[in-house]
């Protein structure tokens, strides 16, 4: 048997106290297991048999009370283990279940989505989240929550900033920061009509239907406010270290990573000056916490053990440093919820470790998009904007040769903005956005995208740090807010300098420049064309200026760009007068021309028609110079309208660096059905033209019907 | 209330017949709720409240029994749901379980595959798999097992080629073929002392623990014998088309997708001759099964309904054509089985597609590898090599900067062979074959590999069909048992002709003639080197000869490999004596030598040391070369060791085709720690060189020292 947590120091009142709350567990509580049916009928009675009260032993010494099953430190003789043990009533039937999580910052961002992802796939009830974020974490999750459209999930957000001052007075040691000090508060940061909540830390993952857990509130006694579930480790023993001196607690402490909350009661107990005065009191003679709240839940529960309900072990396995957890799952029939709590994560050690990693990265590498799926036995208002969604996709049909496209067409992708930590730069006159489009095919070192300036707030994704790149795979996230509108970097030189380069490359300083000189803005409106080399070497130094560039191009190491498979595609740029040219010029469109552009943030969206391979690029230069003659002609039909001149810049240019072909150019070319599918669209494309522009679309009509661009996608 | 089943023209003979299941129904039929504890104590009473036997209902008409809860074709009249229901006691912890499945073909294995991923998702007891399997079937499956080693799976495998006169007399329309009719012969297939067992069709997915559906034999009664779900479609009522006769059924009839079956009791009962008597009666007046052994089962069934103990709906909702499943799936808290019984599979129309197809996304995505993770609860004897494996890893150094790559080198991938149908050409003499190696990280298209003769049975892996690629993401298979030996096709060509090129291609016919002029075979050994080149172009016209490819190379369209970056890789080939060559002729070693070989079958293979990026090519022709250098050396340390001359084979040439760069070499060219890691696993190759071969590996010292090569990967 191990060694097991005394109390220490126990004066003849807190014995006292602590005898009083025996004989409430003992009388009180209620742990009575009837069956609430869905409905409210009685049911038969459950079974709970293993001891749930705090037993006097025959030493005379208090041993804290065994929860349910598998408990780590219960020994195996007051382990009365049952697989029938926790199994209590399920919560009624399509009962709205509320879980509050404080998140801050890109990572925890991330590390919120994987607990979200396990939290929904067993789900059986709607949930409302209450999030407690700082804004870095309230931009992503909003966006991610808004495009996810998952049904019968709301979402509430709370200032975390707000929530500052009442905990920045407790000096705390712990890896999470001040935020890791705001679950203390969420009584009075939650709606005043929010009576009970599961409470998370970010670093958990469940392997059960949160229900279940829900369901624990049902053993509350009529005082009882808090579950926990125990310590797995020896920490607030303080044996751990020499000269380590924890916070108070009751034995091994209890565990906050996963809390039930009866806020109602909290409330009523004046839960507010009770955490903070014995906070104050114990940091008379503590420098700080070391485990953020979970300290002063500690203490506070130490003094009031009475709000504490014990609840089973399986409920947080607890995989820190020198966890006690195998005690807890090698004798637990079912394993409920995951919590990481080592600084080190997933690279914490324990003999099982390989088991719990599994069991984490199912749910990393889990598709969120397949979690869109209704709770059809719980009926409930679609998220906004899923509904029509629904009816368009209800609306086509299936056996339609184009399905997939239209379907695709019509996909909401969920999008998780700043998957990376990033600091937007501070703004300059003339910012120029790279606006880039990836597809999940491409490998993941040359996937980066930064996006800044007028189309989204602030947007980075880069290479996935090594060594684990291949377990962020293409379902984990979905990376959009990106469309493929112009190309340029802010720095000359885009995603981290030590990566692989990416197919595009634009210097953007000298496009800055332009927009100054040409005075563009909101009343002149071009689309400037940044004139596209390529080269077909892997390895390329890029040339600093548009000397370098044209001696390159003399030496046969750079070509003008698709030389060999489809030169009209940019010969309106007319090379040969750019070599020459000191001014920006105007050149005149031409059918397939698709040059790279950069344009005001008010222009004509990509059509999503061509989301796959092809024309995608054209029917946007087709879309900007109808837009112009449009504004050239006497009767304007849209008064935001307004003339883009195509205005080649002279000192500017990118260069399109070797790389595979895409999934979608290679669908293209072996499937004579996509190639169909691609001319019904630009045929649909056409007849929209017409209807916007009438007779001035004609002009279009030879480009449509000429044959696809052998492009490389 | 829907038109429920009518029994139609009952004579008095089965009404009696019925009356009397009746009776047994109600009084024989052991439907308590008495809980057995696991260790055999009995607990609390359960709650199964729903009216589990056939009523008469005031019309006195006979309704058939309402399932235990949302049975299709229950009114709400009699549906007494309960929530508490469906949980009967567990099976005793770590009980084996036993799981029967016939399947056959590429497409079945691959489907099976699915299932049983979800029923390992689930489970928390070993089991054992009794695979009814065809030729195909087996060789993939027990391929597959073998290398995916999941701790407490158990795999048997049965010939259903030797099953086949059991069942081959019986008439049948129905798309699984013979092979849907061979659960009918598994009483006597399977082992003699195998009581119990779990019959489940490949196109099931789980949604929960498959030991809660083994609990439900102990529902059966003592004369129970089939457990069974009732079909959710009218096919059985015969009012689904005009002039179709369906099988006798009870009602609905049974749905076989799920079985519980008693082969004990089947046996003793004389299950064999009873179901040869029904199908011969029955084939007496009816001209074929349409729905294969389900129309038996449930003739016999009709014949003998003591036999069968109805199962909850929810353990095989049926997403069918006409499918009535709305009525089980709605009512139900959890659902436990999806079965995709319609011919249209995921293609089916019904109101709740989109969330069954989503789930059944999930398991075919799921990473298979992910799922072999111990049951430490049900301690089991460790897979066949899964324990050295463990060991192995084990001892790895987790602060190591190169653990990864040790990590990668002990890897066992899972081998999927022949994912996609394939029947492999005759043999020829001299046959070659294509060992190719496919990182995950390219596109699909781009992917194939055809590998024949000596070093895999067979093994062809192929474009996925469009229009869903983007479904089979890199966790659904491993594609292995390919590794970068030598590059040839049978064809000339490879891969399917109307996709993307792959990089490599070689035509094989030169090759074999050569193999042939050589007399090359068990005596003489040589590495035949097939001169690279190589095109930048996208897209590009293979030469049908060498004059045509050296007309490309003075043309400037075709260089000689690597030409820009890494001519060393290839110059001991000697491209100018090859341009002139009429015959073979015999190069030297160099440092970096790196050229595309055939070799025979048993030449040393590739160091697993070299997984990533670099040094795999360059280090397999040092180890030809050591072996050949060595048996010129009077003392043969190996008697198996031969000589290898590195030969060029005049005729013959690949031509490398444009590609990204790898995840491995962007990591190469990102990762200092990479680089040096590679260094450091180039030194552990040296010193094992030295090993093996004495003083004679100082040759290969200088080499090893040189910096490494910046190549493609």
């Amino acid at each position: 048997m191990l060694p097991r947590g005394r109390p220490r120091a126990l004066g003849a009142a807190a014995l006292l106290l602590l005898l009083l709350l025996l004989g409430f567990l003992l009388f009180g509580g209620d742990l009575g297991c009837e069956r609430r049916e869905p409905g409210g009928r009685a049911g038969a009675p459950g079974c709970f048999p293993g001891p749930l009260m705090p037993r006097v032993p025959p030493d005379g010494r208090l041993r804290r009370a065994a929860a349910l099953d598998g408990d780590p430190g219960a020994g195996p003789g007051d382990h009365n283990r049952s697989d029938c043990g926790p199994q209590p009533p399920p919560p009624p039937k399509c009962e709205l279940l509320h879980v509050a999580i404080v998140c801050a910052g890109h990572n925890s961002s991330r590390d919120v989505i994987t607990l979200v992802k396990s939290m929904l796939f067993y789900r059986k009830n709607p949930l409302h989240l209450h999030l407690v974020t700082d804004a870095v974490a309230r931009n992503i999750l909003e966006t991610l929550f808004h495009t996810w459209m998952v049904p019968a999930v709301r979402v509430s957000f709370y200032h975390a900033d707000q929530l500052k001052p009442q905990v920045s007075w407790i000096p705390n040691k712990h890896y999470s920061g001040l935020y890791g000090l705001m679950k203390l508060v969420l009584p009075s940061a939650l709606p005043a009509e929010l009576a009970r909540v599961i409470v998370l830390d970010t670093d958990v993952t469940f392997a059960s239907d949160i229900s279940e857990l829900w369901a624990l509130f049902a053993h509350f006694s009529d005082t009882q406010a808090i579950g926990l579930v125990e310590n797995q480790s020896d920490w607030y023993l303080g044996n751990l270290w020499k000269n380590h001196r924890p916070w108070p607690a009751l034995g091994r402490g209890f565990n906050t990573g996963v809390i039930l909350l009866r806020l109602d009661r909290l409330r009523q107990a004046g839960w507010e000056q009770m955490w903070r005065l014995t906070a104050r009191r114990e940091l008379l003679s503590l420098p700080a916490t070391s485990l953020a709240d979970q300290d002063i839940f500690n203490a506070v529960i130490k003094e009031h053990p009475g709000l504490v309900q014990r609840l089973p072990c399986v409920w947080n396995v607890q995989l820190s440093d020198h966890t006690l957890a195998e005690r807890c799952y090698s004798e637990a029939s079912d394993l409920k919820v995951i919590h990481w709590n080592s600084p080190k994560k997933l690279r914490v050690k324990n003999k099982h470790v390989e088991f719990f990693r599994n069991f984490y990265l199912t749910f990393l590498e889990y598709d969120g998009n397949l979690l869109r799926r209704e709770l059809f036995v719980c009926p409930s208002q679609p998220p906004p904007g899923a509904e029509q969604l629904q009816q368009a996709l209800a609306q086509l049909d299936e056996e339609d040769p184009c399905f997939e496209f239209r379907q695709q067409q019509l996909t909401v992708h969920r999008v998780h903005v700043t998957f990376l930590p990033h600091e937007p730069p501070p703004p300059r006159p003339h910012d120029v956005t790279l606006v880039a489009q990836l597809s999940m095919d491409r490998t993941w070192p040359t996937m980066w995208c930064t996006v800044r300036g007028p189309y989204t707030p602030s947007t980075s994704f880069a290479t996935w740090p090594w060594p684990r790149p291949s377990r962020l795979t293409s379902s984990s996230v979905t990376l959009t807010s990106c469309l493929p509108i112009l190309s340029t970097t802010t720095s000359g030189r885009p995603g981290p300098a030590s990566t692989a380069a990416p197919p595009v490359v634009v210097p953007t300083r000298r496009i800055r420049a332009s927009i100054e000189q040409l005075g563009l803005g909101s009343r002149r409106k071009a689309a400037l064309v940044v004139p596209a080399f390529e080269t077909l070497r892997y390895r390329f130094s890029f040339p600093h200026s548009k000397v370098e560039l044209l001696a390159l191009l003399d030496a046969g190491t750079l070509y003008t760009f698709r030389y060999h498979e489809w030169p009209r595609g940019h010969a309106p740029t007319d090379y040969a007068r750019w070599r020459e040219a000191q001014a920006p010029y105007r050149v005149q469109w031409a059918a397939n021309y698709e040059p790279y552009v950069v344009v005001p943030r008010d222009c004509p969206r990509y059509d999503p028609r061509f989301v796959g391979f092809g024309w995608n690029k054209v029917a946007h230069i087709v879309e900007l110079d109808a837009q112009a003659r449009q504004a050239r002609q006497p009767l304007l039909l849209c008064p935001t309208l307004q003339e883009y001149e195509l205005l080649v810049l002279p000192e500017a240019f990118t260069i399109h660096l070797p790389h595979a072909p895409s999934l979608d150019i290679s669908r293209f070319r072996s499937s004579p059905t996509y190639r169909d599918c691609l001319q019904a669209l630009k045929d649909e494309f056409h007849q929209d033209l017409s209807r916007h522009h009438g007779a001035a679309a004609l002009k279009y009509l030879p480009a449509l019907q000429q044959p696809q661009s052998p492009a490389r996608g």
